[in-house]
């Protein structure tokens, strides 16, 4: 689906493989990694060619960023007590919220074991160490914006600035770091590698922004994740800009509704009308797009030898309907 | 209480201090490291000087083993249902569970953040590597003997074999890690390191066994920590101990017990008779001043320029009676 090699693809998988321990826990970690889109991995290693460097050197980078995204996966779906992802039961529908946790950490704790086996690939000490700080920061950053996340639910009202901030942590951070190790890795530093983390910055935020309209529009289906976000008020952005410009009567109603602790079906009902008279969901992608725009901007910036497939990438999540 | 310098002591608050992020994160996130022991840490900075290295270069791999064992706690906390903890609410308890997954997530990432900071005291990148790898292994290494504690509350009877395989896991594994990370910090490898290690791995087995025994003696009110373990059928080793000896009608009793899905109070009360009737918690406390004889043996073995400090803190855990 990206454009990367099937060999390399391959490669990747071989690479996650390798770092997994002895049944029975090996079963509950490669439970979760099944079916991903592999979307931080193919970002490393796609910003490692674009700089010119050897992405078969990047794998345990590109099997890092992806263990940390699914340890986070793990968690929030018990945050959000959500039963299915990717079309089947969570870790923690299917085996506990106990085991689940541990589960989690140990895909973060085989994260770093990822990552260091980039000595063993001819990359110096010196590089590997600033790597294992990017990848560490990004997952400070991403527990900050996991934090934010459910402290907002909780707010009857919530601006665009805590909303964005959210995002950064919570989407754009790995994205960032992802792009980051690849071109480290490659051996790149300084004006193009802050390019690239801003191209990240921005494909997050569309990328979020693109989430939360699809999510609403009754694409769970497709994504494979009914959500409870609605019923927990979760602070999605088209509801973000709704209780920002609604107005009169309806702004009164929408408030009203936010002021409640949790929101029945009917009151999710009647967001939804709401939503739609307003435009929300159409509003929230046009920003998206103007998002994926600027992303593919910052690219361009970077001047790297080779841009094509992480170009790739942009265009095929911004036409992606799930 | 651990024989270090208080200026030391301080350094190490501060270290740690010094990681945390901004508010209002920053609260959830030092409220857990309130009142610990810092047994890792001092035996991290006690191994250190033993084999004659800086202890304040030593500080941020002692922060790191905090960092680490304060996030398994929060976790754990989560996973064992237990609201106390040092005599408050657990982090769980205070701000409910989503948050508390976040909260040892965080905690998690900045231990390895601590363990970077390595690398402005003056330690090689050659020797901070290793030193990541020593600290990401015992992450695993703990998160297996969690799933271990866990899948084996499940099970009617348990023998030694996976209790103390879980123990290894669950509690030397960090121990043994805290040691091995103050002596390469320190300069120090090969036989030293491995018979340091020895040393963690008993000191581990006897301070699990000791805590086992203690928490059944109606300790709780001094450790602060009021454990539904029983109910859960946590395989604690006075009860394994029970399971595998008793014969006969209190045999058949016992074992018809735990093959019920919980514990009920009244069973619990016929459990804690049956264990006083054949001596289990004596003869958990036996096995453990025997392991803690087994660690300072190995701890003589390292044959260290100054082992004074490791005896103290083996001398102070195994007197105590909390």
């Amino acid at each position: 689906m990206f454009p990367l090699e099937k060999t390399l693809l391959k490669a990747l998988e071989e690479e996650i493989d390798a770092l997994l321990p002895s049944p029975p826990l090996r079963r509950m970690l490669s439970y979760p990694l099944e079916g991903g889109k592999r979307l931080r991995p193919a970002l490393c290693l796609l910003a490692c060619c674009g700089v010119g460097g050897d992405p078969y050197q990047a794998l345990p980078a590109a099997a890092g960023v992806e263990l940390v995204h699914n340890f986070s996966l793990v968690h929030d779906d018990i945050q959000d007590a959500s039963p299915l992802r990717r079309h089947r039961a969570t870790v923690w529908k299917r085996w506990g919220v106990a085991q689940a946790i541990t589960v989690g950490d140990a895909l973060f704790s085989l994260s770093r074991l990822a990552l260091l086996r980039l000595e063993g690939r001819g990359v110096p000490a010196k590089r590997v160490l600033p790597a294992a700080r990017l990848l560490d920061e990004a997952c400070l950053a991403l527990c900050q914006g996991q934090y934010l996340d459910i402290a907002l639910e909780k707010r009857p009202r919530v601006s665009r600035r805590p909303y964005f901030r959210m995002v950064r942590g919570k989407t754009s951070a790995l994205l960032e770091a992802s792009l980051a190790l690849g071109a480290v890795v490659g051996g790149k530093e300084g004006d193009a590698l802050e390019a690239l983390q801003l191209f990240g910055r921005n494909l997050g935020l569309a990328y979020q922004l693109q989430d939360d309209a699809l999510g609403l529009g009754g694409e769970t289906a497709v994504v494979g994740k009914v959500s409870p976000d609605m019923r927990r008020k979760k602070k999605v952005f088209p509801v973000v800009y709704a209780l920002e410009k609604a107005v009169g009567r309806e702004g009164e109603e929408l408030r009203q509704l936010y002021r409640k602790r949790a929101l029945a079906p009917e009151d999710i009902g009647r967001v939804m009308a709401l939503l739609n008279r307003m435009g929300a969901l159409e509003y929230t992608m046009k920003l998206a797009q103007g998002y994926y725009d600027r992303a593919l901007r910052e690219l361009k910036k970077a001047r790297l030898p080779q841009q094509q497939g992480l170009e790739e990438v942009v265009l095929y999540l911004r036409d992606r309907n799930f």
